[in-house]
């Protein structure tokens, strides 16, 4: 596919031109949009995957109202969390028994950093980015408390990383993507500049499974979590995921010893033996009902491997971004929005963000958009920030937005905000 | 309402006039539940509430597809934890301000066990039960090991609890119904002995929440957790609660520091700070599809209040126990089986279990009272196990149980199992 040249698109009738050409144009039908709506919020909570409500429907109905307590087996739900965990791993470089679905991103962060720490007894530090998303912060910080204090969160700035490295570093624990400007951090050099101190790599991929290609085995990275309900459309509060390099599987420990990571979990034996594999780092029961749904928002994001996968859909993610960029500084210039966001394509996520100068403002600009049916969101004190998912969003859907946002600057058109909004938008 | 007498029930008819004069009957209406189908497996799977396939539905499709992100706040999804947690109080004897609805029950045992441990610096001994559910003795000895080894987990026999108590104690930690013989602990008592020598309470819920009143608040319980898909009818793998009795909490620090404990999650703050009252008990997000399942489960209980809520439950459940003792006893007379329940109502949660003589059928025999649409399950070595949950259970159903019960043992009629049953059965 070739990418539009920069400052090339015009008119509206271009980008629908571009839609036409799209290879990946159909994907769209397979998710639920409301008409009308711009959404440019899938870094955040991803839509509805159109194959979902009847999944949802057919576990509730069937499974569980017919099959009762013998769906565990008869309808697969005990594998559940292996089985969509394979299904990521196609998207995310990673071999199908690396990747286990579970819990949450922070309760599986407290899993992996807990067993890292435990694999490098003589080491104190855990670097981290100051920027980094607060709840993975929260985690190493409650880990730590509960260790005796024997440990140290070093937070450094995103240029600090590798030179904050040394044979003090247990581990260095990043999100690739930072959530409010989509800068994205090179996975492959800043793995092997661990490696190279003997520390082991955390990577969160939150803003990462999904929306592009990720070499987790390329770039041998140790361990990554991963959220389900933003790019992977699991739904509102979907599990998460975790991954376990293969070489490190047999060695770790986690201190969530539930009964799903149990090597015989319906033994009911009195001692706790991990079980082989990824299958350790399971704890409780599944939440059968959301594991599903993301199952589901898996499955639909696959349904692009005939059409060149996670590559085509970063293609067309890039060539979003780019024609987001470009439409902003030529047709809302003068209006105050700075690019938050890496210009180089390479550096970025899926997501473009926008600094106000009247930074008061941003919130109240993002909320009129949302009046307008452009939904995108702010992060304080200053982001306007717009997710660009590849497999739904369409050239057309950037000129619309970018139009929406020219009027709403121009025309100020906003009153100042009653309320700070309380969403779960990360 | 007047208990039947024991021994006084010698026909199928006789079932169907207490049905008929049941108070409770027609809450029967509010469940889904196969035609034909005795279900005794709610104590592992609670069958589905009519209700809730709508409201999932509702929340798949409007919610989630329509509302999308601003469902967060339009839809109350971020006060699940909180609301859901209030309905659960009402049930367990505690104050809506100190239940939450959060991760799995394993999880939520890690989090009080650990605030637990350090509220009793000074004190090494985790007392519990041999023969307590495997999961929070692994969830324990996971605890241990990370803490370094400096605490033991003391295993003792039910009869011995009170006497293994001693100012070593930090905690004890106990649940309240044994999941194989439905054999109930004291709260009152055993809360008060673990005080008297200075120790914390941790009740494990599991089987008692949504079967009999529970007296959390009366006892001055300290901390509990229980499961939200057998009793509570919240469907498979449902999320789980926890109690934090309110004068605790604000001295309590639980290790899994997550964001959705923080005081202000979306102030994206560096440093964690843990939310004011049972809130900080929270970590990653919370699951939406499962939890309004969840909580559609507790609401069909609910609905039970005004007629005289677990009060009258439990009522009902004594008399189905003691009917279904009765009856086997009397029409199964000879035939292999041996009360493994206690006796007396008073020590018995809401279900009945039996040896079978010959232990190494009874597997089989569960399964040849399946495959007749009698759904009851099997614990190793020599249990078989029925759940008598009040809400939808008819006395008829009963009787029916019983009958193919004495028909499959008289007759034999079952193959040697060819597999051990693999399901989430607890």
């Amino acid at each position: 596919m070739t990418l539009p040249a920069r400052h090339a698109v015009a008119s509206r009738e271009e980008c629908a031109a571009l839609d036409r050409q799209d290879p990946l144009a159909g994907l769209r039908e397979l998710y639920e949009l409301p008409a009308g709506l711009v959404y440019l919020d899938g870094n955040s909570l991803g839509p509805l995957p159109r194959a979902t409500a009847g999944r949802v429907a057919r576990t509730v109905r069937e499974e569980w109202g017919r099959g009762l307590i013998r769906s565990w087996n008869d309808a697969g739900w005990i594998e559940l969390p292996q089985r969509v965990g394979a299904g990521i791993a196609q998207l995310i470089g990673a071999q199908p028994d690396e990747v286990v679905v579970a819990d949450s991103t922070s309760v599986n962060l407290f899993k992996v950093l807990g067993a890292a720490l435990r694999m490098r007894p003589d080491r104190p530090t855990i670097v981290s980015e100051r920027g980094n998303f607060p709840t993975d912060l929260y985690i190493a910080q409650g880990l730590i408390e509960q260790l005796g204090g024997r440990h140290e969160l070093r937070l450094v700035e995103r240029d600090e990383i590798a030179g904050a490295l040394d044979e003090r570093t247990a581990v260095l624990m990043l999100t690739q993507v930072d959530y409010r400007t989509g800068s994205r951090l090179d996975m492959g050099v800043l793995t092997a500049r661990a490696h190279g101190v003997g520390a082991l790599t955390i990577w969160d991929l939150a803003h990462s499974a999904g929306a592009f290609e990720v070499e987790l085995g390329e770039a041998h990275a140790d361990l990554a979590v991963g959220c389900g309900y933003k790019y992977l459309n699991g739904g509102p509060g979907a599990p998460a995921f975790l991954y376990v390099a293969r070489r490190h599987q047999a060695q770790f420990r986690q201190p969530l010893a539930g009964w799903m990571g149990h090597a015989a979990p319906f033994a009911f034996e009195t001692g706790y033996r991990p079980a082989e594999g990824i299958g350790r780092f399971l704890c409780g029961s599944p939440p059968v009902l959301s594991m599903v749904a993301l199952e589901t928002g898996v499955q639909t994001l696959l349904a692009a491997q005939p059409l060149g996968g996670m590559a085509a859909l970063r293609r067309k993610s890039i060539a979003l971004t780019e024609l987001f960029i470009d439409l902003v500084e030529h047709r809302c210039a003068g209006l105050g929005l700075q690019l938050a966001s890496p210009r180089d394509a390479r550096l970025r996520g899926s997501q473009v963000s926008w600094r106000l100068d009247d930074g008061e403002q941003g919130f109240a600009a993002i909320q009129a958009l949302i009046a307008r049916g452009v939904v995108g969101d702010f992060r304080a004190p200053d982001i306007l920030r717009f997710g660009c998912a590849p497999s739904y969003l369409r050239y057309t859907d950037v000129w619309d937005a970018v139009e929406q946002l020219r009027d709403v600057l121009e025309t100020r058109a906003w009153d100042a905000p009653a309320f700070r909004q309380r969403g779960m938008v990360t």
